[in-house]
């Protein structure tokens, strides 16, 4: 994008407009773009450099797990789509048919689609169904299980309303897939995968995230039940920013994935599937970020720092420039973190604000009269602080600030949902709660029946974001009907 | 795959089956395997491990270069598709299309496509029309060029003939398409990445390749001209390992990709696109691999070293286990490489079957008295040597021995090449070539005239794999017409 037209882009206060804030936020961060295909985006190089972060970071704490990769055709045969009834009614509302193999011109010399194909196929919306077709031809007995597979893909859910990252028509994904000889392996699996994805997303992008079971109306289609991690945006609401959905026998019998065990004897397998998706982009923007732009966590970050060197004529630039290197790649070298040196004949100004947008967690600027004096001004993004540091130990100062960012960003993530969590045993305060701007999370007893899910729903538009986990029992009475209730849920209004 | 079914798979020699050989090494390799979607394969782990490092480092070439990462839709509205005339010829009789979003229940209870598009979809054959409309909206002045964008994704090309790697209707690929101020640079571009990737091939693959231009009937439709990169197979075909596109103008201008220059003239942009796919790896397979299954280069092997522990019986196993791990521990802090300790209850006998089909360039077996007299045993994959080696230097030897596997390697591909490259004169001697099983290049003089090439391909099947680059011109007479050519083509039967 251009320079001129960069300078005009202007961000909505989150306080006007929050929606229109996020989007601006994207636009000015470069992050994505709208595509001209309905409901598709653009990951831009900025947003792209995220999401390979984060595949990076995640794909080596699967594989500490023993996952493997694979890939598994994009295409379902229509036939296999339908065998889990469940699954089909989830998503055959909303999936893009592949009908005909070429295109012809007609009469009019217009290309019209022809060839077509005797059965119809459907893009992945996700990929059950075609992996556990060949899980059936691979497992045959106890000695081919566990079978752990993953595979880093597109998907299309051909959803009506569509917002960049968070609900897009086409989105990345990663999708695990296992096989188990065993319910409790299945579900200790389910569990651990869950608990992969809380540690990433509180230890590397910094957002504090609630566990828990969907309720059946909630859970993914086709599966026993759906553990999941819940995170609070900055207007109160949820974002599932994971799940792992515990499979039982579900698909292992329309799909006859047996094996034989150690007595001989044939049985089903167990089954779990769990996938994280570029929509966990949408929650760092909106976890973290401000009316000044992109707010990134370092250790997601794709350039934690960015040296903007200040010289007063040309005759300067270069000498400081080659100054500004030496002592920046000293720094890379001792503590390993990515830098971008600022050359562009721009004011500081422009520079300063440049990366303000963007997100980058650290500025550190440098002048010539600072390398006399032996000192560099460091400055937060997330909270503007200015610190002058000395050049000798400026690299232990970097990386102790890089990780008080990042502890600040989740503390302070974490005291937003505090603040906007409620405890609540009336139903009349839950609805007042829904009712406003700014709302939140409300804890309350549930007693379990989907009747008075629908009805918070109907009249609030929030539903059960989780049952808690690891929550102990307790003697309650649901918040609706008032009947009894042994846990609290939460309520949210979800993304 | 269990254990009782692998035991029993044969592979079936080059000199008998050719193709059937190529199909079992990737069966008792498991790399790959066929799906129920027509024409797709499933990339089972260890393929897709080969495919994870080849993205690792071409990635990082491509970095280097100033590559940046992003991604584009999988859907390409058809009006898009159509706006440059040799491009929608080439691709639009072998493209899926899109033409409803969802699916319904008929009035005989079963699924059937339903929401008609007001315009079908194409699933990206390749994604210039999508990406270049995205480009001239993000290009506005000469500041904002050279864009150098690169996307890893998965193309469908509805293939009638499908092999695993070689020919699938999706498969998986990496495409960089380029943006420029003028002819001059998009041209450097178009050769500056097609280095890279003979540098890859060759370096890494240990895969020696011939650079060259394709002829107007083989180029990419809608080039001015296709760099490209060609390997001899061991049957002495040419695989196309990797092409660079130079697009001139023949896309900016129909998708009004425009830049105001220094001057404040309004000008049209000079694009490249280039592009490697998982083709390579039927490349990779084909070139190194013999009788016994598959031989991996070490530099892209996923594990270039197994350790295969010899115990005599269960006591001995846990101690002998530990040692080995406190061995190849060492070795992997000095020498950075992965290995795999083999401890599965098995005979020494069988897994050395087992390694050798599945292609890890050098095996370690390590028994107690071999621990006692301080030595091992190193066995290469590519020729069978085995060689005693004291522990003590044994990392040193190994990273030696790894690098000599990589050369050697390349040095026979090459030896191979040469012997089945025949530079020649006379048509009836060029028949007579093509005429053989084993086959190979022939290099001859081409008047340029597509007449020419076309009588070869009809007679022989042998067609123009490319024309030579950094090739002096001289004076010869095109080996079919006998009219005046100036340089040498190869000509040769194509995968």
């Amino acid at each position: 994008m251009s320079k001129d037209k960069e300078e005009k882009q202007i961000i909505t206060p989150r306080s006007q407009d929050y929606s229109k804030w996020y989007l601006d936020v994207i636009d000015v961060a470069e992050l994505a773009d709208n595509s001209p295909v309905r409901g598709c985006m653009v990951i831009k190089p900025n947003g792209y450099a995220i999401w390979e972060n984060i595949q990076k970071v995640l794909d080596n704490m699967f594989k500490s797990k023993g996952v493997k990769n694979a890939y598994f055709p994009l295409f379902i045969p229509k036939s296999f789509f339908e065998k889990e009834a469940e699954h089909v009614e989830g998503f055959a509302k909303e999936c893009a048919v592949v009908t005909h193999h070429r295109l012809k011109l007609n009469d009019k010399n217009k290309l019209v689609p022809d060839g077509l194909m005797d059965e119809s196929l459907i893009v992945r919306p996700t990929s059950e169904t075609i992996i556990y077709t060949m899980y059936a031809k691979w497992i045959q007995s106890f000695r081919d299980l566990p079978v752990v597979i993953n595979q880093w893909v597109n998907v299309v859910r051909w959803e009506l309303r569509t917002r960049p990252f968070l609900r897009t028509t086409e989105f990345l994904w990663q999708e695990g897939h296992t096989a188990h000889a065993t319910k409790q392996e299945a579900d200790n699996m389910t569990i651990d995968m869950l608990e992969v994805y809380r540690n990433f997303v509180e230890d590397y992008l910094a957002i504090p995230v609630i566990k828990g079971i969907k309720t059946d109306n909630e859970k993914f289609a086709g599966a026993v039940y759906t553990a999941c991690i819940e995170a609070m945006m900055q207007d109160g609401k949820s974002l599932q920013a994971a799940t792992s959905h515990m499979l039982g026998q579900n698909f292992s019998k329309p799909f006859n994935v047996k094996f034989t065990d150690q007595n001989g004897v044939e049985q089903y397998t167990w089954q779990t599937s769990w996938g994280m998706s570029t929509r966990i982009i949408g929650a760092i923007i909106m976890v973290h970020s401000d009316d000044k732009g992109l707010v990134l966590p370092p250790k997601i970050a794709p350039i934690p720092i960015v040296i903007v060197p200040i010289w007063n004529n040309n005759k300067e630039k270069e000498g400081l420039i080659k100054k500004v290197k030496i002592i920046a790649n000293k720094i890379k070298e001792k503590i390993g973190y990515n830098f971008y040196i600022d050359e562009r004949d721009e004011r500081p100004g422009f520079k300063f604000y440049d990366w303000e947008r963007k997100g980058i967690p650290l500025r550190i600027e440098i002048g010539q009269r600072d390398i006399a004096n032996k000192k560099a001004i460091l400055v937060r993004r997330d909270n503007g602080e200015k610190i002058e540091v000395p050049l000798i130990g400026l690299d232990k100062k970097i990386k102790e600030l890089l990780d008080t960012i990042q502890s600040d960003l989740y503390n302070k993530a974490l005291k937003f949902r505090e603040k906007f969590t409620f405890e609540l045993d009336s139903y009349g305060e839950m609805k007042n709660i829904f009712s406003k701007k700014e709302n939140g999370f409300v804890c309350s007893f549930w007693c379990g029946d989907s009747k008075c899910e629908n009805k918070v729903k109907e009249e609030t538009t929030a539903t059960i974001r989780c049952i808690l986990f690891d929550e102990e029992e307790k003697n309650g009475k649901c918040i609706i009907c008032g009947k009894k209730s042994l846990k609290r849920v939460i309520f949210g209004k979800a993304y």
